[in-house]
């Protein structure tokens, strides 16, 4: 191993770029000794030189145009903390890779959508992409994933992704309120931004979990193939009916191997109570990995956050100082299979059903008929207290189904009269 | 990256080396994918050739003599899953490092004990010990701790080692029922040895802790150093107590780094019933490590049988395999710190204790001037219905307080005519 320092050039000054100087500084020495020799920043680069920050970054040396720092030949390692799917993070990072530079980046939409490119330009140049800080800030899930169960054949993987979506679900659990009230909240506390939708509408978590089913099962990665749905259709009604119902309602992004192929998809899930993802709460991520010799394990804490990232990023500094180079999907880019997605409609499971009808005779025939027309069987039923005249809330379990089965029989029952809104149906998983 | 076969000798045929062997089998083209070569059993070596096991052995090659595999010239990296702290165990690894091999170990008594010489003699010797399936089986803490969280002073680092004692702890709760039933219940059910003590008694998960430890804090591994006590003491009647107090009852291990030093210690805890560690349950494993940018991380697992187990072993051979070497302890053997270690008198935290009083004049007195001389102070007291003549239970939870003094205090209250057997006493960990 050599002991001559490593020279980082860091572009992006936001929360994990500053965060990532102030760990440098604050853990350096211990951090030399890991890394078995010193990690230097060369270089810097942001938007705005004067403006101020809680780091002096006045003893770096500034660039204006950050894909410089790409073409500099004192600098070992790119660390890409500017973000954006395109843009000068791409330009930077396809600069850095072709000048031979290794790169580290937290940004999850470069790698899920431009992954594969860029891994296969990393294997040509032979320098490696690493990118622990991109899925769940504080949880070495890539590495868990890449290097710690790399004896395993992974059946599944499943997790809380985004703690903004997991802030907010799990507010309304506790409190009864509503999706918008407890947005507004979240966004006063900094938990979201003032543009929320890549988090709530499950983007966010998508774009990691096409990273995570890459690595877990081999594959190319695909995020156009995810299935999304966010959560700003939940409502409290139906949080209170899951928690009656022995359940909790979260986020989920979920991805299975089966003999089909691969499910990939991103949606709220009903989750039993008791179950280890449903005690993940607050802005905590959680992930479940299923392996065929290593059972299930399980992994949480901060997804996201200055200080959790900055320490991935960091830790990827240090495998880089070690020598520790792993192909960036874990094996060469020629043994990446194709993901053979299974569609949405194929996923088979239980669900979760509320009806909003009006209380006339008839009305349960009609739903009962359709169950039995689309072979949909039925494991429990909860009717609320009636308010005559009103539409009261019907409630229904149903065992394992397949989904297109379900969408059918609701597309049949939202035509009913007596049926007075759009069918609610949220899907339930079991972990079994 | 070479491409030649990496050749491995596996010592020891038990579950955790058979289930290795099928492990290397089943998932043979994933793994020669991922470690970027063939990996090749070039060797075995078992007590009894001729003995059935579950896999054909056959096609190895055999050796009579353990560690005659270690000065084999053919081969690259010796699996140590043999066990015990001493014997052909440690004659093995000396010889396998002496003559250039890397070495794998499951064995957690070999590294607790011998840990630092061994990994001084890999250093001169420029080899690596890997030694990932020592802890928590399917969990990959070592990897975690080594480098996934490299960036981070971790300043705590405790959980459940033990899946024997997590096992019955966890019945007892469920049950009602005392320990020697459920012990000899685990027993017949295969979680639980016929002799238990090293489980039950907390050896087994003091040397988990002592390398925890080490790698956590970088200081020399000192087993002797950690203080044990373990779960045959606990009676229902506490745990039915706990759980009416809003806890439960774990066998923790526990490492805190502080100004005075390192504190290391194994024993009975109450955990709050909502606590991520509380839901730890069965046989797994749970460990919760803070660090100063991680904030607290959550990983949760098996901690033993054939196939978690040997999904650690081979991931430490893909790491070998991949050329990624860290040092033992994840330092230079030069780097590590004596460990300074705090007392367990110095603990300092809430207690939990209970005395069997006779229900007569003044015997709340002597225990309230007894708590007032060591200046100890009550958070609440149950006392249970009384029945005149026998004894009855008292329980206090008291605030943070010295061990101590609350050592000093009890073996006051235990000269007390009026309280008629041993107080009991056990500590209240809140991770807060």
């Amino acid at each position: 191993m050599t002991d001559s320092p490593l020279k980082i050039g860091l572009a992006g000054l936001g929360t994990v770029g500053v965060g990532v100087l102030q760990l440098l500084a604050t853990n350096k020495s211990l951090i030399r000794e890991r890394a078995g020799r010193d990690i230097v920043v060369a270089g810097i680069s942001g938007l705005n030189k004067s403006k101020k920050r809680c780091i002096d970054t006045s003893e770096f040396q500034w660039y204006e145009d950050a894909v410089k720092l790409g073409r500099e030949p004192e600098i070992d390692v790119i660390l890409e903390l500017i973000g954006g799917s395109d843009g000068v993070a791409l330009s930077l990072v396809k600069t850095a890779v072709e000048n031979k530079k290794h790169v580290i980046t937290a940004n999850k939409a470069l790698i899920a959508i431009h992954g594969f490119e860029l891994a296969t330009m990393a294997e040509q140049n032979r320098v490696c992409i690493n990118y622990e800080a991109a899925v769940a800030g504080g949880i070495p899930i890539i590495k868990v994933l890449r290097e710690g169960l790399s004896a395993n054949e992974v059946n599944s993987i499943s997790g809380i992704l985004n703690g903004t979506s997991n802030y907010i679900l799990s507010t309304m659990a506790e409190s009864g309120r509503g999706f918008d009230e407890v947005l507004e909240e979240a966004q006063a506390l900094g938990y979201a931004e003032s543009d929320p939708s890549f988090d709530v509408d499950g983007v966010d978590s998508a774009h990691k979990l096409a990273i995570l089913a890459s690595l877990a099962f081999g594959t190319k990665i695909d995020f156009q193939k995810i299935y999304v749905e966010g959560i700003r259709q939940v409502s409290p009604i139906d949080v209170s009916f899951a928690r009656e119902l022995g359940y909790g309602i979260k986020l989920l992004a979920v991805a299975n191997k089966s003999s089909k192929g691969i499910d990939q998809r991103v949606h709220p899930c009903m989750v039993p109570i008791a179950s280890p993802i449903n005690h993940v709460s607050g802005v905590l991520n959680g992930i479940v990995i299923k392996g065929n010799f290593l059972g299930a394990s399980i992994h949480e804490g901060s997804g996201a956050g200055g200080g959790p990232t900055a320490s991935s990023v960091v830790a990827d500094i240090v495998d880089i100082a070690r020598n520790n180079f792993i192909p960036t999907f874990g094996v060469k880019q020629k043994d990446l299979k194709p993901l053979k997605s299974v569609p949405m409609d194929e996923r088979v499971g239980p669900y979760y059903v509320r009806l909003m009808v009006l209380d006339q005779p008839g009305v349960f025939a009609s739903v009962a008929n359709s169950l039995k027309k689309h072979k949909i069987s039925m494991e429990s039923v909860l009717q609320q207290t009636r308010h005559p005249g009103e539409p009261v809330p019907v409630v229904m379990i149903v065992h394992d189904t397949k989904e297109l089965a379900m969408k059918n029989c609701l597309q049949e029952l939202a035509l009913v009269s007596t049926i007075v809104e759009p069918p609610i149906l949220i899907r339930i998983e079991t972990f079994g």
